[in-house]
This record gives C-alpha cells, structure tokens and sequence, in this order.
C-alpha cells in the first residue's frame, strides 16, 4: 500500500488540503494519506524541515513525503522530486528538501539555505512533465496543481526520472546542529516550540554528552534530567527527536522562561 | 474504494467527529474518510458551502460529501441526500447543498437562503427510512445518527430512493457572484478569509477581465498580479478557486486591511 | 480491517501524533487509523477519559483505542492493554483506561484516581515485551516507542497476553455521575466544554427523569428542552452521550454563563 504523507502551511480550517487529498485519491484511489502539519507557521521554511526531518523517519520505506510551504508559488522556483535510499520526497526547491538530506550533506548550505550537491545515490528531478500535473495549472496552488498529483502518480509507479530533467544541486538549510566554541560550551538556537510549551533546539545529544548547565532565557538549569516528571523547575533533556529541550513539567517553558524561536541557549559541559 | 468527505463545525478537539467516523467504519471498514474542514465557523452555512464548493470537484467521480452545519438540528428541517451527475451530498435542508448545484440553479435563490428547484438529472430523497437510521436518533446528533449512517450506507450501494420519499425542491444560497453595475464595475463581499489572511471575494474571475482597481477596506490596489510573489504591498488576484482575492504577501491582508467576512470590495474596470 | 483510533494531548501542530501513525503504518501499513482528538487539555486525563468515552462506543468491535496523555512518561507508571468483551485499549496506567471501563467497574475509585479491580471478561497485560517496542525506547516519548507499536501488533494479531505480565487492578477515575442528595437534587460538574461553549455535566439522563430547573452560574434554567433550536436564552438538555449539558443556542453558555470544567451545575427535581 502506498503511504503519502503531507507537510504544509495550509492549516485544516480552509479546503486547500481537502484538496489535495481529492487530487490524489482521484488518481490512485487506495493510497494512505497521512498528515505531519498543516500548522506550520505561514511560509516558516524552517519549522517545516524541523518537524518533517522529526517524522519521516518512522514510516516505511517507500514513503512519499510531500511538502508545500510555498511563498514563492508561482515563479521560476523549480519544483523537485528527490528519491532517497529510503523515501521519496515531492516539495519546491526552496530549502524544504532539507528534510530528505543526511546532515553532512546539508554542511555546505549557507544560512538561511543554499544549494547543495546531492549525495550519492540521492537522485532528483524536475516536476515539469504535463502530463503529471493538473491542468490548467493554478498560479497560486501548486500543491494541488503539481505535487498532490506528482506524488499519486508515483504513488502508483511512476519513474521519477519520467518527470523532467535531472538535477544535482538542491537548495538546503544549514543542518541542525550546535555550534562548538573553544572551551567546549555549545550554542544553540531554539527550532521550534511544541504544543507542552517545550523549547527545542539545534544541540544535539552528541554535542551535549556530560551537562553542567544550560543557559536559556536567562536561567541556568543544572545538568540534565531522563524524563519530564523528574523535577518541578525548568529542566533541560534530550528529546524523543534527540535535541536538547528545555521544559517545564506541568507547565511551559516557551512562557516561564520567555522562549521563542530563534532565541539562544548555551551548553556549558561539565 | 468509497470515499466519503466531511465537512462540519465541530471541530476537531471534541469527540463528535470521531463518532460520526465510528459509526461510518462501523457500517462500511473499507470506507476511505477524508476531512473537508470541522472549522466552520459555528453555524455558518455560507462558509461550508464555500469550502465544500471549493474542495468537493477534486475528489473522484461518486465520492460522497456529507455536511453537517446543523443548528436547526431535532426540528422539522428536512435531512437529505442528493445524487448530482458526479457526486453524492448528504446534509440537512437547510442551503448546505448548495455546494451540490450549478450556479444557474442557485439563481433563483433569495439570501439568505430559499428553495430552489432541482436541475434536470440531479435527484434528491429525504432520509427518513429507519433502518438507515442509528436508533435511538437523538435530538441534538444528526451528525452521528442519520447522516453519518446515510452515508455509509450510500457507500455500500443503498439505493437513494430507498431512503425516503423524492424531493423537488431544495433550500439554496444565492451564487457566490459580483453584483454588476451600470458602468461595468462590480460589487464583491468577502466570503472567506483563509489561513493566511487572504480575503476571498465573490467576484469570479470572468466578472474580472479588465481589472483597473480593486477597492477593499479603504485601500485602492491597482490591477491584477498572477502569483503572490510579484508585490510587496496588498494586492488583487484571481486564487485557486477561480475567485478575486485580496493578500497581502508575507503579511496578512485581513489585518492590514482590516477585512472580515462580509466586506465589501469593488472592482472597477479598465 | 484493523482499526485503531487515537486520543493524546500531543495537538496536530507537531509532529508526534505523524509520528505514531509512521510507527504503526510500519508494522501494520494496512491498518485504519482514526483521530478521536489530539487537542486534549495538556496532560488532562479527565478530559481524555470523558471524550475517548464518548467516541469509542460508536467503532466496530474490534477496535484498537489508544490513548496517551502521560505526564509521567519514563517512570515507574505501567504500560497497558485492557482487552474489554468488546475492543481492546491501549495506555498508560494513569486513570486513561477508566474510559474502557463499565460504570459500576469505576464506583471503587477515588478521586482523582485509584486501582479498581477488573470486571469478569476483562484481561490486562503489562506492555513490557521488547520485541513489540521500537528500541531503544525513549524516555519521554512512548506514544511513539511502546503504546504504537503494541496497537500495531495487536492489529495484525498478536496475543495481549504476549505483551507481559497479566494485570488484576488498573487506575481508575470515579465514575461521571452527579451526586444525589436527600431531597432529591442532584449535584454535578461541568466535564467539558464543547466547540460551540456547550458545557456538558456529570449528571446522567437518568438521574434527571423530571427537572424542575437547573442552576448553573448563577442562573436558573427552568426544565429541559429536546433541542437547540427550542429557546433563545440559555437552555439544559440532554445532550448526545446521555449527560446533561446547558447550552446557549447560538451563542456559548460556557462564555455567557461564565462556566469552566469543574464549575458545580445543581439540579433541582419537580
């Protein structure tokens, strides 16, 4: 069975992605649509790598990840299909593919994202192919006009390489990842704040091995904790995506400590 | 595979949906349900209308689209299910199924809603039959017990004229359509404001050949744009539904320019 | 078809609840999944027991309902599945599995929450067997790690008695019922508030068979009425899970009554 997952900003109140899911399901009527967020901030390109880079993973081979978070709908922008060893990801070329690329390959981008040459065995290509899409093509709607139906043809065995010319070169966003500093203290920077009011950020729990502090809106929090029920304050702790967090049991960090994306923390190890 | 799509006010964060899914599944497993949107705004038929409208002629030939925006819910408000040359709808009487017809048929409406006749090849019975019925029908859950179940039935082949006696006549909105004046400049009111603060009006793309300026909430948007992209400040395009919209790219025109649901806007032509 | 439905705080903004359902599709990609509600008041277990309560009856027999609302996630608190004679229920041991539960089963707890012996038919087992965990499990996430994968298993049909150790007491909460009092009014509480600011109580049907009027916030709401439609001011009815509930017909008695989960509703007999 073919599994489709889809990443937007369209919220559930509108029709957009009741849409999508007709367009889809109007070509290959038995596949599985799953949804990560439609609640990405409007045009966060960032929040959408983040939580699709924290969801894809436990699917089954094969899925196809579509993302639409899409300002510049409409433009020369080209609009990709990138097939991976595991997964098959439908979004435009403006840095969403992040989510399909290992974090070595992502090195090279500059913030806030830039192109960046595939790994091996990564294969992309254009989605130009008409026959593909749904005509007329809308100038504002592409997730309906050409990725829903991209992914439901490919949901149904299309050759990705049938859609249009290749391409080797992917935009992508700076990987998530602290930054080092001499004398061991790692910078992080707060992606994304969760419905618990949990702040996330880029430290990853490699960079993070033996804790002294961690310095978040102005609180140091002593060393790190397993599990949320394990203190009253603020504690900090690796998450299930394997990013340091910062929360608050019974409560919400993002309001206690006055965090927001972007926003810094510091690791100070031990 | 029988897909059923559902567009109701009840949110997502109550059980009522889930219900109405329960008792679908439990009359037909196979069934595929696909949410329009549970958003609408408490009891607003016209915005159902405009979001099933702008969803249902995507999904596949014979999909059936239940709505449920009910407030006249237990009285004698007739429950219906409509057979269109391409789809099932199934809803209360209460202009709802508007979604379900043409535009010509929707011309002898009166606002805010009236009975209309039915166009040639469209029928439409009333859900009366019992054994169609979850027994004991509450008063206040049409939803759960007499939609819901309608529905699923219809999925599994039910004839629709088992289902209660026929109907001539059903209860319409009039067509989401620009008023046009002496002069050739048309009137518009916002029907929907989406998620990201686009103000979608009544005017239809070909009551807007020759767009000079579009008026709305005191501001003068000179011409049309193609693609969201293209400007900076507010701006005038016809949006994926086929409607005029007012955005704001990057930002919100419902908050910059102050619009709600309702406003008027005026097209005045080159 | 295996059916399994879904009721967590965990919200549709993030990626947890995609999260689950890539866990389960992975081992079951056959399976349905359905969303009773992930927008349960943070770590509420009131509030999840009252909905899962009033969604799973409606599911085929058969159904796998899980329910994750675990502020104690990564300690010591058990890891269920409660197979009732009718579907099969999978959560934390935290007064989550009240919602499988018969009334008279819950009459032994105590607020907020106690062990309460099974009933006849009922069997329960501890979810410790490792080959149905996604390992290594993390220690704040086992909607992800323990409670999907064991809903997947048991959908393809492994035997809950695989899972671990047989269970004789789960936490339960008391059960939603008002208290009756000499005289014969009947004290309840506001359990929920539902999308249209409908506030449903914990006094039963039957434990309102002639009302003379009901009080709540201050007001006084002569008798009851069948439908929403009836009345303009506020109104009490029993609602469609057989609880009473004051409601404002197009308006919200939550909001114009002032009244908030755990507010005391009283109601006086004929």
């Amino acid at each position: 069975m073919a599994i489709i997952t889809l990443t937007t900003d369209f919220g559930l109140a509108d029709s957009y992605v009741a849409a999508m899911k007709g367009v889809i399901l109007s070509i290959n009527p038995e596949a599985t649509i799953v949804d990560v967020s439609h609640d990405i901030q409007a045009q966060s390109i960032e929040q959408a790598v983040f939580l699709l880079s924290a969801a894809a993973p436990y699917f089954p081979p094969g899925t196809i990840h579509v993302s639409v978070v899409d300002p510049e709908v409409g433009t020369e922008r080209r609009a990709l299909v990138l097939v991976t060893p595991q997964f098959v990801f439908v979004a435009p070329d403006n840095g969403l593919l992040s989510a399909a690329l290992p974090e070595a390959a992502r090195d090279a981008a500059r913030p806030p994202a830039s192109p960046v040459p595939l790994p091996p065995a990564f294969r992309c290509f254009e989605l130009v192919e008409e026959r593909f899409q749904r005509r007329p093509v809308s100038a504002t709607f592409h997730g309906r006009d050409i990725f829903a139906p991209a992914a439901a043809h490919l949901s149904l065995g299309a050759d990705p390489s049938d859609f249009g010319p290749e391409v080797t070169e992917v935009m992508a966003l700076p990987p998530f990842r602290g930054i080092e500093r001499p004398g061991g203290s790692v910078l992080g920077r707060v992606l994304h704040v969760d419905r618990f009011g949990n702040a996330i950020t880029s430290v990853r729990a490699d960079q993070a091995p033996n804790v002294l502090s961690v310095t978040a809106g102005r609180r140091r929090i002593p060393g790190l904790v397993r599990t949320y029920a394990e203190a009253m304050g603020p504690v900090a702790l690796i998450g299930s995506s394997g990013f340091l967090e910062i929360a608050v049991p019974g409560g919400s960090a993002a309001r206690e400590l006055c965090l927001a994306v972007g926003d810094t923390v510091v690791v100070t190890p031990a």
